[in-house]
C-alpha cells in the first residue's frame, strides 16, 4: 500500500480513535462525578461501550487482513513460493492481527470473567509496540527524508505504547489518558502528512536529501503535536460544557417537581449527596 | 553447542516453565477467590509448589553446569591454559549458575526467613538478564540473519527482565504474571525458531544475507507472540472453567450434606462468606 | 539568534525560573506546615502566585514567537518561498509555542474547571521534551566541541521533561520539586556557557577539534550542577530560616496577646495544633 | 592515577561501603523487629551510625580532592596555563566532590531540619551518575579490552545511580537496600579486576585486541556479581543468625528476672507484643 490512500486510511483510524476517545473519557468522568442528580438514559450505554468498542476493533482488523490478502495484488494468503510472497502484505497483515488481540482483551476485561485489572490496556500496548517493531525494521535503507519521517510516527507510537502499558497499573488515571487521545490523533494526522509528503497531491516531488526538509519536517511534527492538543481541549471542554448545560436544566427540572411532591425524602437525598461527595 | 539440540533444550525449558506458570497463577487465583467454599488437598499442594519449583531450578541448574563441563568436548573445569579453553561452555554454565541462584532465591523467600519481599522475583530478573547480557556480547561479527534471529531473542529476554524487576515491587499483580507466562513461552518458541532456521533439518541452509528473510522472521517473531497469548489465554480459560465446574459439583454434595445436618451452624457460615467477599 | 545573546535569553529564564521555583516551593512547604500559628496575609498571594506564574509563560512565550517572527533578520511570518525561510526562527517560535501551551495548562490547572490532576506538570515536561525534541535534530554536522555542548544541554532539558513527568503521577514530591530547581538553574546558567564558549567575549576563539576542551567541558557541565545544587540548597535554608524567625516572633506577639485575653478559648488552640500536627 | 593503585583505592571504598550496608541493613531490621523484646545499647547506636557514615564520607571525598590536587604529579589546583593542566586529577576531583555532596545530603537528612525524605537517596545518586557520566566520556579512544572492561564498570554505575534514585521514591524497600549493597560490592571487586587485567602485577600484559579475552572479562562480570550475591547473602544470615542468638539469651534472661518479680505488669507486656507485632 505504498500510496497516499495507504497512508491516509490508518491515519483516519487513528485520527477517529483518538477523536473518539477525547468525547468518551470526559463524558464517563463527568458522569461519575454527578451520577446521582438523575438516573436516566446513559448507564445502559456506558455499559455497553466499551463493549463495542471492542467488538468493532474486531471487526475492523478482520476486514483490514481480509483486505490486506485479497486486494487484486495482496499475497492471497500465499506466504512462500520459492521466494517470499508480497511481505509487505504480510507485515500490515500482522499489525492488524494484534489490534484484532487488542480488541478482545477489550471484550473480555468488560466480560464477567475473572480477567487480570488492565488486560485491555496491556492488549492496546502490545498492538501499538507490535507496529512500532514492524515499523522499525521496515525502514531501513530508504532515503533520508522517507526515514526521518518514518522515525518520528515510531516517537508517536512508542510513546503511546509506553504510557498505554503504564495505564495497566495506574489504573484510571484521567492524565494518561488525555495523553493517550493526543497522541493517537497525532498519529492519524502524521500519517496523513507521510502521505502527503511521499505522494504528493499535485505531483510536485519533495528532495528526499535536502536537510531544510529535515528540519522542516521535524518542526511540523511539533505543530501536528500542538494541533492535537487543541482538538482534546476543546473536545473535552465541549462535553464538560454540553454535560453542565444539559445538568443545569434537568436540575432545574428536579427541583421543579421536588417542590410538588413531599418533603419526607430529603434524608435520602442527603444520603445520595454524601454518597457522592465520598467519590 | 551449536547445533539443533542446543538450541531445542532451553527452549523447552522456558517454554514449560510458561506453560506450568500459565496452569499455576490461574489455579492459585480461583483458589485465593474462593478457599472457603471447600477446605480439601489443595492447600498443603499449594504450600509445596513454590518450593518444588525453586529445588527444581537448583537442580536443573547443577545438571546444567555439569553437563556444559564435562561433555566430551567440554572444558572438563580448564578454564586457561595458554588460551581459553571452551568458552561457550563456560558462558553456558555460567547463565545456568544465575538461574540456581534464581532457584535459590525462591527457596529462601518460601521459607520463614525474613528475607526481603519479592527476592525471588529479582533473583529471577537478574538471571534473565545475565542470560541477555551474555548473549549480548555473543552475537558480534556473525551473518546479518544469525544476528537478528538473535537480537529478537534478546527482546524477549529482555523484556522479561525488566517485568519480572517490577513484579519485585508490584507484587502479586496478574496483569504481570499474565505477561511473564508469554514471554517465557515466547523465548521458549524463539529458541526452537532459532534452531530451525540455523540448522535447518532438511539440510537446505537459508540465506543469511537476504533481506527478505531477515523481514519474514520480524514478522515471525510477532506471530510466535499471537501463539504464545493464545497459549496462555487458552490455559487460564481451561483450569477457570475446570474449576468452576469441581467447585460445581462441590457446592452441590456440600449442599446435600448440609441439609441432612442441622442448620445451627449458618451462623459461621455467613462469616466465612463475609471474609471471602472482603477479599 | 547564533550569538552570545541568543544564549543569554533563554539561560536567563531558565535560571530565573529555577531560583524563584526554589524560592517559592520552601515557602509553600513552610506554610503548610505550620499554617495554623496564624492566619495572615500569605494565603490570598498563594492561591494567586501559580495563576500569575502561568500568565508570565504565556505572556512571554508570545513576546518570544513575536520576536522571533519580527526581528529585522526574522521570518515575518513567512515560512516557504522556493525554500524554507529561516527555519531556525521557525523552531525557537514552536519551543516559545510549548511554553505558553505550558502557561495554558497552568491556568487550566488553578481553575475551578475539572481538568485532570497534573495537567500542568504534564504541560511543562512536554514543552521541555519539545525544547530537547528540536535541539536533537539541530545540532548533527557541527564540530565535535559544539555538538558536545549542545548534547550535555540534553541532558539536562530531558532530565527535565522526565522528572517533571513523573511530578504528574507522584503529585507533591518535595524531592522531585528540588531536583526540577536544580536542572532549571542547571539549564540556565549552561545555556550562558555554550554562549561564553562559542562566542567568547574576549575574542580569542576556542578551538572546537581538541579532545582536552572536550574534557574540561564535560567537568564543568558537573560544576555547574554543584553550584546549581548550592544555590537551591542555601535558597531552601534562607527561607526555612527567615520563616522561622517571623514565626518566631508572631509566636510571642501572639502569647503576649494570649495572656491578655481569658484561657477559655484554649481548647479549640489545642484542637488547631493537633490539626497541624496531623498533617 | 593510572596504575594498579589508582584502582585499588576506589575499589577498597566501595567494596567496603557494599559491606558495611549488608551488615547495617540486616542489623535495622533486626532491631525494628523486635525493638521491644530489650531496651539496651543499640538505639542510640543507631541514632547516630548513619549521621557517622555521612561524616566519613565529607572526611574522605575531602582528602580525596586534597590528594588528587596535590599529590607531587598532581595540578596544585591550576587549571589551565595555556594548555589544561592534569585533566584527569580534576575529574577525579569532581566526583570526590559529588561524594563529598552526598555526605552532606546523608548530614542533613539526619538532622532535624525539614529537608525533603529521600535526600540522601537523591544525593548518592546524583553521586553514583555523575561518576558514571565522567568515566563514559573518559574511555573513549582506548584499546577494546580497556574500553570493554571499563564499559563494564558503567552497568554496574548507571545500575546503582538508577536503583537509589528508586530508593528516594520508594522508602526503606529490602530489595532495593540488598541491591544497592551488591551492587557496591560488584563495583569494588571489578575497580581490583580492572587494576589487575590492566595493570598486571606479574607484569605479563594481557592482549588487548584478542576477542577472547573480551568475552572472558564479560563472563568474570558475571562471576564478580555471582561473588557479591553471596558476600551479601552470608552477611545478612550471619547478622540474623547472631541477633537471634543474642536475643535469645536475652530473652532467657528477661523471663528469668520476670519470674522473681510479680506477674501484675504482663498487660503492658503483651500490649508491647502487640505494637511489634503491628509494625
Amino acid at each position: 500500500m505504498a500510496n497516499f490512500k495507504g497512508h491516509a486510511l490508518p491515519g483516519t483510524f487513528f485520527f477517529l480513535f483518538g477523536f473518539w476517545w477525547s468525547l468518551k473519557y470526559p463524558l464517563q468522568h463527568s458522569w461519575k462525578r454527578r451520577q446521582h442528580g438523575t438516573r436516566q438514559s446513559l448507564p445502559l450505554f456506558f455499559n455497553r461501550i466499551d463493549l463495542i468498542e471492542g467488538v468493532a476493533k474486531i471487526f475492523f482488523a478482520f476486514v483490514g487482513i481480509m483486505a490486506e490478502q485479497f486486494v487484486p495484488d495482496g499475497p492471497h494468503a500465499h506466504l512462500y513460493n520459492g521466494a517470499w510472497v508480497k511481505l509487505m502484505n504480510w507485515q500490515h497483515s500482522t499489525m492488524y492481527l494484534f489490534y484484532g488481540i487488542s480488541g478482545i482483551a477489550d471484550v473480555l476485561s468488560m466480560s464477567s470473567l475473572p480477567v487480570p485489572a488492565g488486560l485491555d490496556r496491556l492488549g492496546l500496548s502490545l498492538a501499538l509496540f507490535v507496529e512500532g517493531f514492524l515499523f522499525y525494521f521496515h525502514i531501513h535503507s530508504r532515503p533520508p527524508l522517507d526515514q526521518h519521517i518514518h522515525s518520528l510516527l515510531l516517537v508517536a507510537i512508542f510513546a503511546g505504547a509506553a504510557s498505554t502499558m503504564l495505564e495497566g497499573f495506574v489504573r484510571h488515571s484521567d492524565l494518561l489518558e488525555v495523553f493517550r487521545c493526543t497522541l493517537a490523533i497525532l498519529q492519524g494526522t502524521w500519517f496523513y502528512q507521510i502521505g502527503f509528503v511521499l505522494y504528493p497531491l499535485s505531483g510536485q516531488e519533495w528532495n528526499e536529501e535536502d536537510h531544510g526538509n529535515i528540519m522542516f519536517i521535524t518542526m511540523c511534527y511539533c505543530w501536528h503535536y500542538a494541533v492535537a492538543l487543541l482538538i482534546v481541549g476543546v473536545n473535552y471542554s465541549t462535553v464538560w460544557w454540553i454535560t453542565n448545560w444539559y445538568r443545569g436544566r434537568q436540575r432545574t427540572d428536579l427541583e421543579f417537581s421536588l417542590r410538588k411532591t413531599s418533603h419526607l425524602d430529603s434524608k435520602s437525598q442527603k444520603a445520595l449527596l454524601q454518597e457522592s461527595d465520598e467519590e
